[in-house]
């Protein structure tokens, strides 16, 4: 198990300690990137084809035009897994505006960089995707869609920063950001969902919020077991009132938020339908690592 | 003439070829970094003390603290400034989180990286300073001080590369921002000032943005004028309506506006005000150089 970083600089996978851009990369002088994490699901990343959609999307927000095709870009992330020695790997896929003078214009970004890092698969513990995790709803608020639109996944992440830090100082182990117009947005690094009245909901897209490949996974799986997610304008009041509160994101899956602001959440455990769409998820996993390309024959 | 760049993790300024850092660094990952810009006179930073008090002041805004002194730090750009072999320099110091495991959390980053980038002072010609530029009133806003604040030079710049972007588009040189409430904010690498009535004016820092050592060093100039400078909420209109406009930045200095939205500012030229200005800030500068540390004896 390694870390490997590929560059579209270099022809093979690097080691950490020589994985380096140049200063004058626009990536590094200004956060002007995008960029998607995934996992592998048997050596695959899992969802690869909506991620590339979604970072080329990220890209036209910017007005970065990807060079690199889709093949090109699952052959560098596959080619750096392979090199790891990985069983599964978390990936990050970024790709900068390139280097330049420095200048803030966007047009002295002519080459784009491609950087694939990988480094081995760390999930929590069984334990805790039972005992949930404690998240804070901050006063850091999201990004408004007319400074930086929010459904751009982007270098400029100070914004998610600042708000997990104020969850930290303030004794929680996440956070949850609210819109400038105060209704719940997204966590630091993932969509939240949360239960009541037997009822599934998650913030709308209109709220302004990345529109996570998890999030799209979790509406295929309720529907898939008869349940039904509602997309709502989420008040902070109504996010404390749920029987059940749960984060989502590729790297972690489906995380239960068990305490809300110091309150407890439903019984203080993962509750029944967070353990259902867990198993729904488990299995999805699975079924995407038994159909990874790497295992046809 | 050279471009050179030291990094606090090499003892000698390098080439810019030689010039690389970790793609683990967060200032790359996340664009979780503070910087400054400067330009040197009589090869010294101009107004070094502020730009480092502010450096510090952006830190402490992302929790960020430096623990490079002042000494350091200006021996670093001095060090770097003498390796160019530059008459002046263009000087940008990057102070970032440092590396860590690729995730957000920021206790993660417990060595912070400095960087100090020289190139040759290059200004716009003097014909530019009497002609000016064109800008544009753009739709993208400034980044919410419950966001990010924007008094903080931060490595997070897509708000103002997306306003410039917007500029370009409309066939503009240069961008003016509005905050989120709809008042006149700040250029996307400048300050804004008008002339109405004979009065100065600029944006309150209550508007939200960065509070600039060229507009600090002009409230200064203006004063030794028998000029007074009024900080207001402008509202758009007010500085379409403006007899006078000029950017103020710590390289280009006072640059005039003499198109805004496609319509010519006053007679199309810098204004007697904005020349006496001009002026003042060329004498400062000169008297800067003179009594510049490196021409003691």
């Amino acid at each position: 198990m390694s870390t490997k970083v590929l560059l579209s600089t270099h022809p093979e996978p690097v080691d950490p300690a020589d994985a380096k851009i140049s200063v004058f990369d626009r990536g590094f002088l200004y956060g002007d990137s995008v960029y998607e994490t995934m996992r592998t699901a048997g050596g695959w990343p899992l969802e690869l084809d909506r991620h590339l959609r979604r970072l080329r999307r990220s890209g036209d927000g910017i007005g970065l035009t990807i060079p690199f095709s889709d093949e090109h870009l699952a052959d560098a992330v596959a080619r750096t897994h392979a090199a790891s020695g990985n069983d599964e790997s978390y990936v990050r896929l970024v790709v900068t505006r390139g280097s330049g003078p420095v200048a803030i214009d966007p047009r002295h970004g002519e080459h784009p960089l491609m950087v694939v890092l990988v480094k081995p698969l760390e999930l929590p513990a069984a334990e805790e995707y039972v005992h949930g995790i404690s998240a804070v709803i901050v006063g850091i608020t999201k990004n408004a869609g007319t400074s930086l639109d929010p459904t751009i996944k982007s270098g400029n992440y100070l914004n998610n920063i600042l708000a997990l830090r104020q969850a930290i100082a303030q004794g929680g182990q996440d956070a949850i950001m609210c819109s400038p117009e105060g209704a719940v947005s997204e966590g630091a690094t993932s969509n939240v969902f949360m239960v009541a009245g037997g009822q599934l909901e998650t913030p709308h897209l209109r709220t302004g919020l990345l529109p996570g490949i998890t999030r799209q996974a979790i509406f295929d799986l309720a529907e898939a077991l008869g349940l039904s997610v509602g997309e709502t304008r989420m008040s902070p009041d109504h996010l404390r009132s749920a029987q059940e509160v749960f984060l989502t994101s590729s790297v972690r899956g489906i995380m239960p938020v068990t305490q809300l602001d110091g309150v407890v959440v439903g019984t203080g455990e993962a509750g029944p339908l967070t353990v259902r769409l867990q198993a729904a998820y488990r299995d999805y996993v699975e079924r995407a690592a038994r159909s990874s390309p790497l295992r046809e024959r």
